[in-house]
């Protein structure tokens, strides 16, 4: 995937509310299996504005770009990859979980194996 | 399943908790489908009520349920089948996508088949 398809994707609209839906969910659900009983949370702006600056997709968004929309372009990206079978729900789960007492470490991880998921192709 | 186990997943709010990013998800993933092109909804407690009332749940609840707790208990209701795999998330979305123009409709239809489905047990 070239940079500019990759920079779209990170700016999507559309694509970041139905990615805030699903990572509400995709996180609420590994924080569920985590605990062993139903849980439902928010993944806050913050949250994903430091996975995106720690896994270096900031650096990509204009400078002036707001911390909801760095947060925007993570959400649009993780719902991308789950939509066009880059990885499966499993797969973006094992690896929340893996991390789930940090979440802004979590979407790193997961924004970084999506970049290069990404980029490989 | 018996009254008193099904009536119990009605009113958990933990599972409503779940069940309120798991909703918004597959509703949004239906409209997503529906349209062909990304969109990302909130569905409201009035939906979720009337569906609870239309498809018989809400007689099952204390008269004084508060419409967030009515919509709660479909919340919790939907979630459940899905983490229990009564059903999967595909045929979920092949509910709500027949009736995706009436957001109520489609989460009565989907109540009364998870009803069936519950009861048959």
């Amino acid at each position: 995937m070239k940079t500019e398809e990759f920079t779209k994707i990170l700016s999507d609209r559309k694509l970041a509310q139905l990615g805030d839906a699903f990572v509400n969910f995709v996180y609420s659900l590994a924080l569920t299996r985590s605990i062993g009983e139903p849980i439902g949370t928010k993944v806050s702006d913050r949250v994903l504005a430091d996975a995106a600056r720690m896994a270096g997709i900031r650096k990509l968004l204009p400078k002036r770009t707001t911390r909801g929309d760095v947060s925007n372009a993570v959400e649009a990206l993780v719902v991308y990859v789950w939509l066009h079978n880059y990885m499966t729900m499993d797969e973006i789960l094992a690896i929340l979980e893996a991390q789930i007492d940090s979440p802004s470490d979590a979407f790193t991880t997961l924004s970084e194996k999506i970049i290069k998921k990404l980029i490989d192709k």
